[in-house]
């Protein structure tokens, strides 16, 4: 049975599991899941992750869920080039320190900053206070401070010369309040330079395609009252 | 130039590091950070993680944060038994979807459990609604449910037969409610017979000498006004 990869390309982890299995060439079964219209909560989603969460991946028996487990089972499965999961000790072990530092930070801002800008306003019709979303950028803005600082540093991408797992997740994060219309590379040269970096390497063509979903966000109709319903508990939760 | 591992073992990531470096033989350096005494944000402290948090470690001019990725590395670099990160595929892709999914799940439970019933009350002398406690309750037992149905399912460990890094995250984990006075086994004896199995595999006497800090956290003395000045913001926004 072959690869089947669920996943809803408004969501940033799913973009990074995209653009991997496009980029190396490994074949796959797109499952898509529209978060916007509840498909993640669909009985037939639930066989496949009963926590009801996208990207998921199915071969056979096997099913995997997270973002990062995906991408490094893909890339030890597939044996893709071994600048995206260094053999190297040292280089690998500076990826797998951005991919965990990521969780609790980069991504929460991303996420919490898509969804108090556009999300919960234009889709779910739930408007968020001024100084909300104002604390939500400055915490993304203290975020990236960090970001450029302790893990870009002076280097091409996080992990050295070239492109790793690393670049791909925090591009795929950075891309969201890029679609909420926030110009996070604005005033930043280094994270610009970077993030035209990380679009080359991957492939503009492959890159835009990947966004193409995100970048409209913003002109997402609003949600049925039904999904608003069983979405809002879990948002708020996601977004705490 | 030796391995040196800046570690409190109140912390749990800490707890996680050094029952893994103890249990394998790894020879290090251990160099102690008191937390409650704010030495992570010492400008000694800075010169070896900027971000001023534990665990870290340095090797010569190598320095590497977040636990999970000094796991990682400690396993491959020190080449321990195959069980706690496996060469196979599947397996290791379940190691990792543990990893991925703890950070903002039982990690962040267990982690607001602690300092809402302990350290904030106890050491800081801020008291916390006994509304707010029972949500932390509230959240935490239904992660534990995920963990039991999703994650330990029937088998022995997280990933299989075999302990796994998967186990020593999470256990180290679930010590901090206990050191909370949660008695999170009682009424869950797939979990309480999983918790035996992990102690068992770590060697009770490393096991119990890992977690004697954070057993006596409610013995906390209330920290000094300068230090509580310091940390209060760090932990508000720690477990916000």
């Amino acid at each position: 049975m072959g690869l089947e990869l669920y996943l809803d390309l408004l969501s940033q982890p799913c973009r990074a599991v995209y653009i991997f299995a496009k980029k190396n060439g490994i074949p796959f079964e797109l499952c898509s899941v529209d978060l916007r219209k509840g498909q993640h909560l669909s009985d037939v989603f639930a066989q496949v992750n009963p926590r009801q969460k996208v990207p998921a991946l199915k071969g056979g028996d096997f099913i995997l869920t997270e973002s990062v487990a995906i991408l490094l089972y893909l890339a030890r499965k597939y044996k893709v080039p071994d600048h995206w999961y260094p053999q190297d000790t040292q280089a690998c072990a500076h990826v797998d320190e951005y991919l965990a530092w990521q969780h609790t930070t980069l991504r929460r801002n991303c996420l919490r900053l898509l969804w108090h800008k556009v999300m919960l306003p234009v889709y779910l019709g739930e408007p968020v206070s001024p100084e909300m979303l104002t604390a939500t950028l400055a915490e993304l803005d203290m975020t990236l401070q960090v970001f450029e600082d302790k893990f870009l540093q002076n280097k091409a991408f996080l992990a050295g010369p070239h492109i790793s797992l690393a670049d791909l997740i925090a591009i795929t994060e950075l891309m969201h309040p890029v679609g909420a219309g926030c110009q996070v590379f604005e005033g930043r040269p280094k994270l610009a330079a970077w993030h035209q970096r990380v679009e080359a390497a991957v492939g503009e063509v492959l890159f835009q395609e990947a966004h193409e979903v995100i970048l409209k966000a913003k002109d997402s109709q609003p949600a049925d009252p039904t999904i608003k319903r069983k979405l809002m508990p879990r948002v708020l939760s996601m977004i705490q």
